[in-house]
């Protein structure tokens, strides 16, 4: 594989998805061929199995079959979309990957990030990002800018209380530790332009 | 709990459907309040994955997504339909249970039996049936009982080949061995009638 796997991972309302087209859109600029996805969902497979996670009511699955459901549409993911991708060469931006799940399902759902890293491991062979950029927020930011966004409308996860979202930051701070090399906490506030900035500077290395 | 956990087992063709309404029908004649299943299904979430199971190209998905999404279906049809009927006491008779996963996506698949138990370990706490039933035909003829019930209309599984069903027919055999205690061969043949007696001669010390 010549391309590189980059993910953006971080709690609602910290600017993921506008932050991977802005960062695709930059490597395109430098002459980069670049597949932009996200999760869950990223493939026809996967998009399938995203309608039945993310609608419905808060407690429609148990923790368990949730995770199920999460490694089933990443192990699609990855086996139709990313590592086609990478194998001709090109590079992929992906929007939320393996550490969400670590940190909604392992961490702030219970599970354990271990349980969750290994139905990864069955599912898609422990396939990691070359590099994972988390945005990270205050806390209150988030939440209201994920309010304007949204005007309310939250979707299964995006209405869990606050306790939930504050064990999923946690999370994704504990994984960052455990993960130096490949996870790069990176400032989220301030202007769109100036956090794109410093998510390719996060990159240079890799280019 | 205080009901019993029945689930009939085999392949293609071999009377499941059939054996599991006239094996409840039978129980209820004793009194029993018994609770008909199936999979993947038998609850609202696993149906509803059920049909991203059973539907499209036979190579629709990955070997390992599709144990996934037994072991998700399985968690939910465990948690919300199978756990609370044992609980208020009722017998289930399930046609089709984790014994399927191992033999199709264990065995036939070739991912190992150990794997795809360890997916039920993981989404079910490993819960067990009391007593499988395994339905034995010479496989000539399932295959001709399936196509005379289908006309050919078969589904994503029942299009794959002749070698794969041997060797499902093969990990119900293994299996047999391996559990012993739980797993019962049933000789399937003959007249229906004949067949329900066998099984609930197999049932007897659990009555």
């Amino acid at each position: 594989m010549n391309g590189r796997f980059v993910t953006l991972e971080g709690g609602e309302g910290a600017g993921k998805s506008t932050q991977s087209r802005r960062l695709a859109a930059a490597l395109r600029a430098r002459g980069i061929d670049v597949v932009e996805t996200r999760e869950p969902g990223g493939s026809p497979g996967a998009e399938a199995i995203r309608g039945l996670l993310l609608s419905g009511e808060t407690e429609r699955w148990t923790a368990e079959t949730e995770a199920l459901l999460f490694a089933a549409a990443r192990a699609d993911h990855v086996a139709r979309t990313i590592r086609p991708a990478l194998e001709r060469g090109a590079w992929v931006v992906c929007d939320r990957f393996l550490d969400s799940s670590l940190a909604y399902q392992g961490f702030a759902g219970a599970l354990g990030w271990e349980q969750v890293m290994r139905l990864h491991e069955f599912g898609s062979r422990g396939f990691l990002p070359d590099r994972t950029l988390l945005l990270e927020l205050p806390s209150g930011d988030a939440a209201a800018r994920e309010f304007q966004r949204d005007g309310g409308a939250l979707d299964r996860f995006g209405r869990k209380s606050g306790a939930y979202h504050e064990a999923v930051a946690e999370g994704f701070r504990t994984l960052a530790r455990l993960f130096p090399d490949r996870i790069r906490p990176v400032d989220a506030s301030g202007a769109e332009a100036d956090v794109t900035e410093r998510l390719l500077a996060t990159l240079e290395d890799l280019l």
